[in-house]
């Protein structure tokens, strides 16, 4: 169940907070957190609140405050505060009588509106309603508006105090040496708060928009700055902008072009600001609008809620940084950047904004240094991609978790050392994007020195193996973290394979067709006198295969360990990773019980590795040994079981993965929302539902509708040319829009077509 | 106005806050807080409240943040803070209906009781109690209960959430770079903070005191620790007591200790402890208690709230840290030691705990490597004492300002670098001490090189005058800011002199009487070849005198500046610090205007220096002058007012400075009580209303009771002896305590006399 209610008005679909409910404060927060890919803010009340986090992140201001601490998106001084006072009287929440409340935020342009009716003493009554954006079109500018309306009885004077807080810290850690703050021009408030890597420069400026201003004054607090407004309303009414430009460092972007932008943007105003704004995210949606006929306004807020989000988190503007998995909405995982981005992140991007898909990638080549580190530090060759990535390609990962409590002992975390499988998940984005992007320039500039050096990691961590005369890969974490230190995870196996495979099949055509660029790869990577080890690599690498039951081994072990009788209980708690109340981490670990999608991960990415009895076979059976503790989970499930034409399933995970950051729990989701399982509803939609797959050169389509769906239609770009499916119950059309001169080669329903301009499949 | 309410019973004196109100919370906190010199404790809400600036200092736990910071006292990770829920219901004072409220402190026994009714939902009725101190008998302890008694309805469960919140900052800033969290037998949540200095280790244990424990279960946040205990009631009845241990350092106390510690004191509960804690308290106040018939309750608990704070913030335990501007209440002034100290704070403890004083001035003498290195630094000689001091003697004053917000500009700090009279009034103490404590040892360990290398402080910044062919000291500041950069500022040279002079008669002494010492500092500083420049000094330097009018010159421009014409606005003006709203500094600078008392000063300091008539010219002419901008000048006044007989205008101070911290003026003191100004109280009292002065073995009583006081009944120790000093309108009575052998010279209404046992002074 959506725990927020939606409404839906021409053009806008609204996520809706009702009732004023200060225990969903920090879920909300992240659910509302306004994001443009530069800056995310979270959606904090104006007025203080006791439970109030928050936060505003910019894309890469990472630092690491002590050696003891790890690197951490820096939560940056606070600009959506707001003091109001009205004729003496503090207005909050949490005093005044509080007649009427809404928090809301229009999915389709990204405006958060809240809404306030307060009883005052002596019969008075105020409406005080908050906007604002984080503008797309202008990726610095965060713009807020303050309304206030006197709905009864007589106030003489609203005194609103804001500006800048830099004593936010991240959970207490604060991260900036310095702070430095600023008035230009009696207008203008400024802090520059320093990092060892850089500066960031928050400017704001406040414009009165209804009103008359009696008094302005500025004053000084360690590390804040504020402005001190107060207004007297004018027939009823007072109001406030609060333009606030955002920079990280000076970038040629002086305090004069700071004022410059804050003068024009407040000459602007909010509505025109807006519009514009607008302007850019229709464009978004115009490719990533996902029309169903047949689903609920729900499931329909549900998913664009999920592309609002992707669509903030996405760096438009830079690849000098990535996706995070909480996005830009809270400090949770300290704004890492996992196999999330590429596996669950990466694909709609991919296919409905390749450039920003090709980012994604460029940043990972540009950790290539901070892989080959890693490789070398493990005794590895080539790069070993960090588990944990924060601005540079380093392992942010710490080596020891918090100590046991109990015991004092420091846990090792395991999965920066051991999750080998980030590295082939890289690759494969990689190779996913040369297909679809057909992006031969990448390829030159980033795409093959990352798969090559990806190769290289898998080829030098093979060990062979003895008994099996094979080479295996050993003592691994798969994707599914229940089940740490195995032999041979059939994921990673079959995804380090298919990594060399794409590398050798990369070096040998480059050798043959395009020496030049062979002889420069070569030269920088030394990789010719390594091909024939690559290519036994391929030959001799095990690869688990379907025993005779069907089931392909997870690992060497997993089938051999006990089953878990009472899972069941833990499939259907309410509670978080109930399991490890009553397991020690050493027994789940050594049971056959899985945290999150594994084998089916791999059958997701390769459909067509199996002939589909073995897969249907495979998916159901480790989807019974899975509580779906991971958020990754319901998504992946949701995806294969549609894959398989398990609709009831798939629907039930659906329905999960829908609302894993807007279900009832306010627990959930308060450090952010979780970004994979966003994606991950992309992908359930496209690749499961609509069954879609781009494999060398073919696009493949096997839909799986619900049945309470009618019909799909999307977009998705292919080699540059957008084709817009719509899928029926029994037909199929596709329309390249526009018309294109390169066919693309269309398999569905057994029969392979040519696809030019419009294609109907029926049947 | 006193804002507090007061409310005696047997043996408490209370100060209490009748209404919640969240506006006055910081001022609060800082005037309820609890401190026994080691620690200090905030009076925060149990329960979170928008307005907290919840705060734990320890006397010496100092750390500078970033190199652009100040070193500052650190706000040590919270042990105030409770969450409580009864049946899910969460209980804040801001939200549940909170039908009545009283949060009181005990100024003798300095224990804090807040006391909550509150109404829930189905006509359910609960009162919460939440009692603490901060134990003087064993101070590394802090004692906590919170007691939940249910008036109406039935709840089955209460769930009582606390721990240790190392989230804490000074105003945004975190200090500890590591934050170490553990759980001892289930039972004892500790967490270590690092800071480079030193740890900070706070160990806590709960204990369940009415009810039946239900459940408890331990969990850890980002640098913080907490324990969460379900209650059922019995009786309608339950409670939970909340030990902790805090310690910097392990200093020979191992977690076992502590844990010993905890369980011992858990096992001795709440009400013994605190027993025993009052009888140490109690002790205090048979010496410090100031009995005044004729007092109103008011005036009564605003002299006991002066003491309670003295002894409060001093440090019982050790000589490695002092007494700072805000003692161990708040952020404000960073925790630094001012002259404050030595001149307003000292003489209480010189005169009721001369061993307190004692470590107070051997803090001194352990900073005189710093004090020496600022001399050298500012091309002096001997040790220039630091205007800010924290934990060593370095000058902690910061160079520059924060920037001007409007030019940009760094405004340069004048008072670290020019106010040189702090090195005066530290060898001042050392003088008072010694006369009146008689303590030669201390001379011989450190009392005669901190008067040494003060002395060649201040023959080193001497400068030969040619206009006036005498010594002079240039670009000063006096005790009043709103003058700087004088020639000649009298208090100045005046206290130079007395420094320069005591330093030379020891010399001479020692010389001729104790050669052996004497070598020994001569080796040690090398001052012998000295002595002839520092009788030189004596004799030749510029000291003021009473001009044909009688008055002193503050400095040698000071008479010849304009007057300001509206002076009387800012003498009585609501806000503080008014006349730089009208005003430029530097204006201020060039007017006959003093924020504060200067020459007065000099004069409390040295009632003897000149006749009377002119002591009290100068106490009123300097009085006009003075909008008492600080909060050290109402008790300098009214003690200065009082010592000339000028009684209205004595009262009218007085009254003023007994309210300075607890005024109805919701911001003042939010960030700490007003040390100096307390210390002013008890000096007003004991050398102003009593006339008290003890200088050269002479015991001088001068009494000029305020009018509506029928007599004055304390104690003082002299050399040793207690003496009971009452002072009735016709007679002074006086008595040693026990009898003594050394007999006390006495002069009394122009005459001498002699305390052995009993004597009584009439008329």
């Amino acid at each position: 169940m959506i725990h927020y209610q939606t409404e839906k008005e021409t053009g806008k679909l609204w996520l809706c907070e009702k009732e004023f409910l200060p225990e969903y404060e920090q879920k909300t927060e992240s659910v509302f957190a306004q994001c443009n890919g530069y800056l995310g803010v979270r959606a904090a009340h104006p007025f203080s609140l006791i439970e109030e986090q928050r936060g505003m992140f910019l894309c890469g201001a990472f630092h690491k405050a002590y050696e003891d601490e790890v690197t951490e998106l820096v939560n940056c001084p606070d600009i959506t505060w707001f003091q109001l006072e009205a004729d003496g009287e503090k207005i909050l929440p949490e005093r005044a009588s509080l007649t009427s409340f809404e928090r809301k935020l229009d999915l389709f342009s990204g405006e958060l509106v809240i809404r306030y009716v307060f009883e005052l003493s002596g019969n008075r009554k105020i409406a005080v309603e908050n906007r604002r954006f984080a503008s797309m079109e202008q990726k610095n500018l965060f713009v807020q508006a303050l309304k206030i309306h006197i709905l009864a009885g007589n106030i003489r004077e609203l005194k609103i105090k804001t500006g800048i807080n830099g004593q936010v810290t991240n959970s207490g850690v604060s991260h900036f040496h310095k702070s430095v703050a600023r008035v230009y021009e009696k207008e203008v408030m400024e802090i520059r708060s320093e990092l060892e890597e850089g500066t960031v420069i928050e400017a704001v400026k406040c414009k009165l928009a209804a009103g008359l201003l009696l008094e302005k004054e500025f004053s000084l607090k360690r590390r804040s700055i504020y402005g001190t407004y107060v207004l007297k309303p004018d027939n009823g009414l007072a109001a406030l902008e609060k333009i606030t430009f955002v920079n990280q460092g000076e970038n040629g972007i002086t305090a004069d072009k700071r004022k410059e932008a804050l003068h024009a943007a407040c000459a602007t105003g909010y509505e025109v600001l807006f519009e514009k704004h607008q302007k850019r995210m229709e464009s978004f949606w115009d490719t990533a609008r996902i029309r169903v006929e047949g689903m609920s306004q729900e499931e329909e807020a549900a998913i664009c809620f999920a592309q609002y989000h992707m669509i903030g988190m996405t760096p438009w503007h830079t690849n000098e940084c990535s996706i995070a998995a909480k996005g830009l909405t809270g400090e949770g995982y300290k704004g890492h950047v996992f196999w999330d981005t590429e596996i669950f992140l990466f694909p709609m991007l991919l296919y409905l904004y390749p450039k920003e898909a090709r980012r994604i990638l460029e940043f990972r080549y540009l950790g290539l240094d901070g892989a080959r580190k890693k490789a070398k530090d493990y005794g590895f060759q080539g790069a070993m991609f960090p588990w944990e990535a924060a601005k540079t390609g380093d392992e942010e990962t710490p080596l020891y978790a918090a100590l046991n409590i109990h015991t004092g002992k420091a846990n090792k975390v395991w999965s920066g050392i051991k999750e080998y499988h980030v590295t082939a998940d890289i690759a494969y984005a990689v190779e996913q994007y040369r297909q679809a992007a057909n992006d031969w320039d990448f390829m030159e500039k980033c795409g093959y020195e990352i798969v090559f050096e990806a190769a290289r990691f898998w080829v030098s961590c093979a060990k062979w193996d003895e008994t099996r005369h094979q080479y295996g890969i050993f003592d691994v974490i798969g994707p599914d973290e229940y089940t740490e230190h195995v032999d041979n995870n059939a994921y990673t196996n079959y995804m380090a394979v298919y990594c060399v495979k794409t590398a050798l099949n990369y070096a040998k055509t480059l050798k043959q067709k395009q020496p030049n660029i062979f002889s420069v790869l070569d030269w920088k990577l030394g990789i010719e006198k390594e091909l024939g080890i690559w290519e036994e690599f391929v030959e001799k690498m095990y690869l688990a295969t379907p025993g005779a039951d069907g089931i392909i081994p997870q690992d060497d072990t997993f089938l051999s360990k006990p089953c878990m009788k009472n899972i069941a209980k833990y499939k259907t708690s309410q509670i978080k990773q109930a399991v490890l109340l009553d397991y020690s981490r050493e027994e789940i670990v050594n049971m056959q019980v899985l945290k999150q999608a594994d084998v089916v991960m791999l059958l997701n990415l390769f459909p067509h590795l199996f002939a589909e009895d073995i897969v249907k076979k495979n998916v159901l059976f480790y989807e019974g040994k899975t509580i779906h503790d991971s958020s990754l989970s319901y998504c992946a499930h949701a995806q294969a079981c549609a894959a398989i034409g398990a609709m009831d399933l798939s629907w039930e995970f659906f329905q999960k993965c829908l609302v894993v950051d807007l279900d009832e729990n306010p627990h959930d989701s308060t450090d952010g929302v979780h970004s994979a399982s966003l994606g991950g509803i992309w992908n359930c939609l496209i690749f499961g539902f609509a069954g879609v797959r781009y494999e060398n050169g073919v696009l493949y389509l096997n839909p799986h509708l619900p049945n309470r769906w009618k019909s799909m239609d999307f977009r998705i770009i292919i080699k540059g040319v957008q084709v817009h499916v719509l899928i029926e119950k029994k037909k199929i059309t596709l329309a390249c829009e526009p018309e294109t001169s390169t066919p693309i080669q269309v398999e569905a329903k057994g029969r392979s077509y040519t696809l030019e301009k419009v294609l109907e499949i029926e049947g």
